[in-house]
């Protein structure tokens, strides 16, 4: 049987060009492949790498003491570690990943035709998903592992800083993939350490299917503005968190915090705190000391500094600037709205489209914000950090997506799928 | 209760920013309304057609004038004519949108989750939708209430040859909507009638929130490659009939003939024949002919050619172009292939990823060429000319998307949509 991956040479092709030549005929040959097959490789990819852990450990240690030498913080250089343990856990979240459904094959709309055609929309890859992402080198193995569990094949195009540790960790993969009797160009590093390997794959239309950028907002605006290939947003949040004017003062107090101090370096942490001004006297003070205790500083409007004097609250004034901040700190704005209808105004004006909760005992209210709020979540009467993949139950995410085409809020597998029509006649002619 | 339309003034906006800007409020509007309101206005639209018929017909009319003087083409003045029968039949299309089910509000996925938290994923309209499109003026109706039916507002950039048939169209159509309570600013027409204003449409990312070009391959180039507002590319078609080694020839013959002479000028038409080697001589005699009697010219490869002898056929020596070549007329490439996976490889190589027919008696063909086939549809013993979205019985199609992301094939209403996520809690936090 004639193999698709030898269609033609890779004459003249730039580094990037090649890879992404090479990553389409893999597509090709990954696409109709069972869900078995890619299992097996899956659990071949988690066997290597705990199988060849020192390998990996040790690449990485030269991108640390790099990261060391160039005076990078203690955060990112966490961010960029790779332990034994890390690694272990890493190769679980591979198992875990084998262990999910196959999108591919899904019929997502069938039916009979009124001439007797069978017209069935079936789920398959996109082909070439290429991501451009940042410090974390776990992003490499959760990235290759969805692709291949969904049929894609996978361009990585990580940071320079993780060089040596994505370089080791795709070695194994691809060895992994390969013994496994897949294409190991099914998983592949982008060449190049400089910026011009991720405009090249920006320019990539027709070799790349998609481009899906992770990490901070100056590199997703980048990539959303210049590539020409089809780009999924993710993960710009400036969340809010609504309280309403009939509430529940505990809970609204309990989702604030948690909202934005469990975890306030992540894109579904609150940024944002708007009261009803009915509710203003009884819910702030107590607001303002539980934020204070948590450590957060509150950059409020002058509504909200008049209900500040008797708190333990640390308050600055808040300017236009703080509506549209997403702080990832322990910072929030606040302000007092007149109305429902003046806090979902507030939110459509600045609001990065991510998450926003509401906290009411009113029925009608909850009804309206979530009519209103055209965000990729609205939660009622819960916390923002429930945005998530994984607490959503799809087992795995790829990012969250804050465009409205294609993919919409957390993406998992069936967010790395296109589909395609199945016409089925026995003779039919129009 | 307070209107999300009056938020802020259009000082110092340009006036497609002005149109764009209008339209996000009505979008703000729409997207809450429940179904009747829409249907209601809708119905409107059309008795406003028919009762304001002449004021089009006589705006069209100077459109007509102007296109005579130009000199163009009694085909595209066809294309380009309003007649009180055409705009009744508009009107009639209108009607028919409305009786369609709304999709928005639809509860595409939805469970409880460990927690208790009641997961709901809902479709919702995609916000303000632009539309290029060349002559045809029953495209701006077409595509007006498609965007009403699922909630969009429109941006209706239409080509400068049918400007006064548009102004007056547009202006029926917002008094309309405007009349049965609805914000008229839905449905607006792109001011100016230079190529200034669409690049100005493909800037206003965050304002508008998909592009969609309809019409000559050179257009919808430009907007994929120029604009940064997400675009969905339609409507190219280089679609394929492979006829496999076992097959039904006179099934075979007919399936041909009909997907490329049936009506060639439109993008689910065939342009390329591939032939098994097995049943050339077969097949290829009989098929020569039929094309000849269809009016055909078969642009074939030097094995092709071999069968011309004995047939009618007009055959010319095809060239690298014409496999890559949308004719929309009647010629088609016609190659002689080893296998089944030689006709996928050229298929690969060559299609726009439109439509592809097999021909086969074999279920093990059938199977594999539906597999290893990536464009939006896969016919088998089905003509090509199905792919369409009357065909597939969506009752609408504001276009055949022939890109991966968020829609592929035939596009419906539901594609005309995006979704959010709803998350219901009693106080939940992490």
């Amino acid at each position: 049987m004639t193999s698709l991956s030898s269609v033609s040479p890779y004459d003249n092709m730039s580094p990037v060009a090649q890879v992404a030549y090479r990553a389409r005929a893999a597509a090709a040959d990954l696409a109709p492949l069972p869900r078995s097959a890619k299992d097996d490789a899956l659990l071949a990819m988690a066997d290597a790498l705990e199988v060849r852990t020192s390998e990996i450990v040790e690449a990485n240690a030269e991108d640390i003491a790099r990261a060391r030498e160039a005076g990078t913080s203690e955060t990112v250089i966490d961010r960029l570690t790779l332990t034994p343990e890390r690694v272990r856990a890493i190769a679980a979240d591979v198992r875990h990943v084998a262990a999910l459904p196959d999108p591919v094959g899904e019929v997502v709309r069938g039916s009979t035709l009124p001439n007797g055609i069978d017209l069935r929309q079936v789920r398959v890859p996109l082909g070439v998903v290429g991501i451009i992402y940042e410090a974390r080198p776990n992003v490499t193995v959760d990235a290759a592992a969805l692709c291949l569990k969904s049929g894609n094949a996978v361009l990585l195009r990580g940071s320079s800083s993780a060089y040596s540790s994505n370089t080791a960790l795709v070695r194994v993969l691809r060895d992994a993939v390969g013994g496994s009797g897949l294409p190991a160009d099914a998983v592949q590093l982008v060449p190049g350490e400089s910026r011009d390997s991720v405009r090249e794959l920006m320019r990539a239309r027709g070799m790349v299917d998609v481009l899906i950028p992770r990490g901070g907002a100056s590199l997703i605006r980048t990539v959303v503005e210049e590539s020409i290939v089809p780009v999924i947003e993710t993960g710009t949040g400036n969340c809010h968190v609504y309280v309403d004017a009939e509430t529940d003062i505990d809970m609204a107090v309990e989702i604030l915090i948690n909202s934005k101090a469990q975890r306030p370096s992540v894109c579904n942490a609150a940024e944002t705190l708007l009261v009803h001004e009915d509710v203003a006297a009884a819910f702030l003070p107590r607001a303002l000391d539980a934020l204070a205790d948590a450590g957060v500083t509150v950059h409020g409007d002058e509504r909200v500094i008049e209900y500040a004097d008797a708190t333990k609250a640390t308050i600055v004034p808040a300017t236009t600037e703080d509506w549209e901040t997403e702080y990832l700190s322990y910072d929030i704005a606040a302000a007092v709205v007149e109305s429902l209808e003046s806090a979902v105004a507030h939110i459509r004006l600045w609001s990065s489209g991510h998450t926003e909760a509401i906290v009411t005992t009113s029925q009608a209210a909850a009804r309206r914000f979530t009519q209103l709020v055209d965000s990729t979540t609205v939660a009622v009467n819960a916390s923002t950090r429930f945005t998530d993949g994984g607490q959503f139950g799809f087992g795995a995410e790829i990012g969250i997506s804050t465009q409205k085409l294609h993919a919409r809020g957390p993406m998992g597998l069936p967010e790395l799928t296109s589909t395609k029509y199945i016409v089925t006649g026995d003779g039919h002619t129009r």
